[in-house]
């Protein structure tokens, strides 16, 4: 190691799901299958591009008044940043500097532990239950906060609101974040106990009911004090993260609230009858409530079905790590998408 | 206090120039007064919308290697992050982790120690001259990094290339910045040193001559093995941070390499023009290298001035801080834009 290298930072960095240039069908990255409202890309053809030479509004403005406009919440009570992945990023910098450990589930959603070891946050895994469900008891213990998804990734779970409030109320001495990415395809969100709970952060994202994953916007809600923690921490980073498109797009895919509920439903009821065609295959799938689904084959080799499938242009997801060895993660896509994963195992199965 | 706030980070952010939403002549915040070439506009107005659903490619691929093209550089030498401030940040986090302080100017771009004290970083000013230039001896005492701007801001001043290496000679052992948001206003780039250095970085930004402050894009040049540095710290920060509208945009930018040359010339122009027009006024400039002049009036106050201005419509930028408190900065901007600033001067000084 040369002389320079001594004092720079080493991570083992988060590695993405893949993006294949060419043409797949692509279940791997719990992207939407439809595309984003119509005045999405209404807005992008009419923006001003004359204006790309100004910087965007720092505050981001019409962007966090529409998400507060949506979610009846008043503008001081909603960050944004570049995906949740920059807002659950700056969360971790801003709110885990505790030399307690910041406690999250083990089978979890995986850039906790990058942001961890980046951050130098210490942490511990609590195991979920044989069901891959959340012991909100081990919650209880002395930490330096919680974080958690709901419905979690990649198990595709959700927990009623009242165990995510029983977690909540054992640890208002820490800042609780509820990561929910998927709540859109799930159950109540946590959005409900912001009022009551001034330590509590709800995550949500642009990337998946509202098909954007590639103008990364993302956000939080909670207590306005927590707020204006978040955005000091972001104007300590980088005064304007979010770009005039990011905003002018974000508040059209906001305001079309049909098209939101509606595709919702779309991806609902193709998952539903995704699980059925599965189990009708032999498959076990989780209690999926997200725009995936986590299954299981007693008598195919997880792995060697994944390299099958890749090998044919399908791609799903599969990390092969402890507990989740057996286990894909399948996005739900259109209808003749999840036809073609079927065929493929039909075939695969000689069934 | 409440307990939960205990653990969070506080820092006290930097303050960006103001960007007022009615009209004005602005001239705070180095915008460039021209709109980005012509194939950013096509660009936008072409994208295909419905793949804004997929998430962008996290390596940012057809930015990196226009880049290399026109620097002449390998793609693995290229680093992009969501503005220079994005890129800034990141290096901060990922190369100054010595408890050896960070060297940079007292008087400079007022983000370095916004950034040293978010990443706890240990920092020492070195006051420039009395002519606000670099002292380069001050650069060789023991340290944990370099950085400076050039050319600086708010000063404007560029320093001779042969400054710049015997810096960067006498650094070999840390990692020296060298943060050229300005230089293709001004003279040679430290690029030319990047084979020649491991220890160099050099960051730039679409911000400036490219006229795209409102699409958020900066980059770094390098040796590879700080990339991948870089890259890692990026990847364990959030995978995605360029949107799709980001790498449509950046590339066509870039690709128009006449109407980049074009718009820095005309800029020079106005800009020697304007700073004798200031002369003529009785205002002292610095010799400017940049798309900004800083000035002042022996005769009168400058933030009386500032404010006059401000009243007026006619936003330029004045910080008040040690040193530099009888200079306000001002943007180049149009010639007409220009014509208005100096009316009302004139105006003001009843000349």
């Amino acid at each position: 190691m040369k002389a320079f290298e001594k004092n720079i930072r080493k991570v083992e960095p988060y590695v993405p799901g893949e993006q294949p240039q060419r043409k797949v069908i692509k279940l791997n990255t719990n992207e939407n299958p439809y595309p984003p409202a119509p005045g999405v890309a209404k807005a992008l053809k009419g923006m001003e591009t004359d204006r790309l030479r100004l910087y965007p509004d720092p505050a981001a403005t019409p962007l966090v008044e529409e998400l507060a406009r949506f979610y009846q919440v008043q503008p001081d009570q909603v960050f944004v940043g570049v995906g949740s992945d920059d807002v659950l990023s700056m969360c971790f910098l801003t709110f885990f500097n505790s030399k307690k450990p910041l406690l999250f589930p083990d089978v979890t959603y995986s850039f906790y532990k990058v942001w961890a070891k980046l951050y130098r946050i210490p942490y511990e895994c609590q195991e979920l239950d044989e069901d891959f469900h959340i012991v909100k008891e081990d919650y209880y213990k002395e930490n330096g906060g919680v974080i958690f998804p709901n419905p979690n990734a990649p198990t595709a779970i959700y927990e009623e609101l009242d165990v995510v409030e029983d977690i909540i109320a054992h640890n208002q001495d820490v800042i609780v974040i509820v990561d929910e990415a998927y709540i859109d395809f799930a159950g109540r969100s946590a959005l409900e106990l912001i009022d009551k709970y001034e330590n509590l952060l709800v995550v949500q994202t642009f990337s998946k009911a509202r098909s954007m994953a590639g103008m990364r916007i993302g956000y939080a809600i909670g207590n306005p004090v927590l707020i204006q923690y978040l955005n000091d921490a972001k104007y300590s980073f980088n005064s304007y993260t979010m770009n005039q498109t990011s905003l002018a797009c974000g508040v059209e895919a906001v305001k079309d609230v049909r098209y939101f509920e509606e595709g919702i439903q779309k991806i609902i009821r193709t998952r539903e009858w995704a699980k059925e065609e599965l189990e009708k295959l032999g498959f076990k799938c989780l209690e999926s409530q997200a725009n995936f689904i986590f299954a299981m084959h007693p008598e195919y080799d997880a792995k060697e079905m994944f390299e099958a499938l890749k090998a044919n242009d399908i791609y799903v997801r599969y990390w092969g790590s402890k507990r989740i060895k057996q286990y894909m993660r399948i996005t739900i896509g259109t209808r003749e998408e999840m036809e073609a994963l079927f065929a493929f195992l039909r075939k695969y199965m000689n069934k």
